[in-house]
């Protein structure tokens, strides 16, 4: 193993640069004031979380896991996402809390990649949990909530795609009963928005013409509350027909919402968590190929923590939205250099003192006549301040 | 190895609750804030850093780092601090900056405990970095942005202690030639801030009266500039002589600052990390046993990194300020509950929605009869909100 070159970091980490940062901190506060205004308060969970509670429990695959021994010899886990140990505060040190509870957070998260190559190992998501609230209200919540978080984040244009668990598992017990593998082949077609791919699995399973029909017919249940109809027709399983149902409402709901124009039903999405249990949603902004949010709800993941509770959240994919918006419209503070002689020390650094006092942005320095660095006012630009002053 | 409990978090590592992280958050943002009209501006690195680079250039002790392999089987390290990181960044992003540079941080880090009973593993640390400054101006300008970001912290009243670790190299190099344990001894006595124990390792080594006399005289050379002539006294020894004429003058340019009312010059300050090289120092509020800030000057850690240049700087231990600390005086905001039933839904989102764009917290729900949350608009207060609007 040859060693790692001095300034080398890890595979798929990021510095942030100063105006990195700046813009970064932009749209995490933003977001966080936006969820603060809907009434989500901000929550903070460890880094290290046990792995057989958080780690099992969290959405990632476990070769994704980063994992370590603890001292004591118990395997910890770097946390892959929040909603997990979201859900163990939640029946942990709220457990006395009454439901519904809301929380915020923004946090880095995890992932290891056997083949690095472009992905990122440690990433920022902000996101809003809703506790106790198993209606198609609350789902429009969250989902008008992502809206609102996505435009304080300032992304322009986007939408988002709706879809539900159910109704994927209803028709497909329906049509393909008895064959999970075929089941989940199909499933994850979807999951990786791959059409062709599920066509060609359609072709090489055993089905009925019609079968394979309405099968097919999914991928064009996309639009808005008018699918909810087409979608009834070729599904007669409880579980879908209830599915569909709940779409209505939440779709009803997001159109008193004021929202419905940044919303689309896409009965393909999936949701790639395998703790999703109803409503999943992506956010896609204009032009772009990828996710910048994803959420959904899971039902079953509080009862995992001991408190079972419904539950919906979404996340905001804080870095790519980072790569995605502008820079801030606000100017940078104005920078003053403030240089001084040992004589003039004095008087230098109460004017800087005053200047900070007043919200300026000051650097001091000693003049050295020696230094390169300063000296003529003119170099001031070079080095970014907006003015010097002198005490010479 | 029994399974931890399901709602159990590893040792050492915390949960934040909605109220404290609005604090931490304050004195985060108050000592950003700070930094950055002082010229320090924000940068950011990832949790995990090589062992081989970082690991190995950071003050931690190999013990108390926590190591895990990557999937090319290469050891990362979480990091322990953030000097060395922003060291590599200095040496590789931002390699051709000219210096000085001034940069600034807030940032968890990570500490492995063999016994973890009340010790944090991961916590928080706020600081800034002044590299490519050799100066007693330089080293003056970190000490007075670390009381300014005390003062910004929220922290009342406190002093900082100001030694050198050259005097005391140069004094015990003079009295204890050659016998580079005791030396140590004497080092990790001070370290411990152990006057008792240093009195005791006087007594075991063989020693002149004199040389005993003068080497225990230093626990007594804590003071303002009077106490430099003391020490000029007691060491012949020209590295000492050098770091007494060097602190004379930063306690001059602390005067300039006008803040010597919070510094006194303590010659048993040496500073718990390795790579310290000159000027170091550790701040104490008022009545507490433990120190809220620490920092020094460290030249020789750049040269690690390719990059050879002095610097020095300063941390917060936020996660000590945050429990020293008194609650924010600004009011948290008024929290509404706007409660409506289906027909009326399009209104009450409406009304909530016009809230929050003036800057409101509100948090909307359905009115369901069975519902025992709310309803009476007599129970707002109870669940922490501080009005009702119905719309039913």
């Amino acid at each position: 193993m040859a060693k790692p070159k001095v300034f080398e970091k890890p595979t798929g980490v990021k510095d942030y640069l100063p105006e990195a940062v700046a813009k970064l901190r932009t749209i995490e506060r933003n977001v966080l004031d936006c969820m603060e205004r809907w009434g989500y308060r901000q929550i903070m969970t460890p880094t290290l979380e046990y792995y057989d509670t958080v780690g099992v429990a969290s959405s990632t695959s476990d070769e994704k896991l980063f994992k370590l021994l603890d001292k004591k010899g118990t395997t910890v886990v770097l946390r892959s996402d929040m909603t997990a140990p979201i859900a163990r505060v939640v029946a942990s040190l709220l457990k006395d809390h009454p439901l519904p509870l809301r929380l915020s957070y923004h946090s880095n998260v995890f992932r290891a990649f056997e083949d690095e190559a472009g992905r990122e190992a440690e990433f920022f998501q902000t996101g809003g949990e809703l506790v106790g609230d198993a209606t198609a209200d609350g789902d429009a919540e969250v989902v008008a909530l992502a809206i609102a978080a996505l435009k304080a984040a300032g992304v322009q244009s986007f939408k988002i795609a709706i879809g539900h668990v159910g109704f994927l598992h209803g028709l497909f017990e329906e049509a393909l009963p008895d064959r999970p593998d075929a089941q989940d082949a199909l499933k994850d077609r979807l999951l990786q928005r791959d059409h062709v791919g599920f066509r060609n699995a359609l072709r090489r399973f055993s089905l009925s013409e019609f079968d394979r029909d309405r099968l097919e017919s999914v991928l064009r249940l996309r639009g808005g509350r008018e699918i909810c109809e087409r979608a009834e027709r070729i599904a007669e399983h409880e579980k879908a027909r209830d599915a569909v149902r709940h779409l209505r409402e939440v779709w009803d709901a997001l159109c008193d919402y004021g929202v419905s124009g940044h919303v689309l039903l896409d009965l393909t999405v999936i949701g790639d968590f395998s703790y999703y249990t109803g409503m999943t949603f992506e956010g896609y902004a204009a032009d772009l190929g990828f996710p910048v949010c994803n959420g959904g709800r899971y039902d079953n993941l509080l009862r995992q923590f001991g408190r079972p509770a419904a539950a919906t959240g979404f996340a905001l994919k804080t870095n790519r939205i980072l790569e995605l918006v502008g820079e801030p419209t606000a100017l940078p503070p104005r920078r003053v250099l403030v240089a001084y002689s040992a004589r003039r020390r004095t008087e230098a650094l109460r004017h800087a003192a005053d200047m900070r006092s007043r919200g300026g942005t000051v650097v001091v320095t000693q003049r050295v006549d020696r230094d390169p660095n300063f000296g003529a006012a003119g170099c001031a630009a070079s080095l970014g301040y907006d003015d010097v002053i002198e005490f010479l």
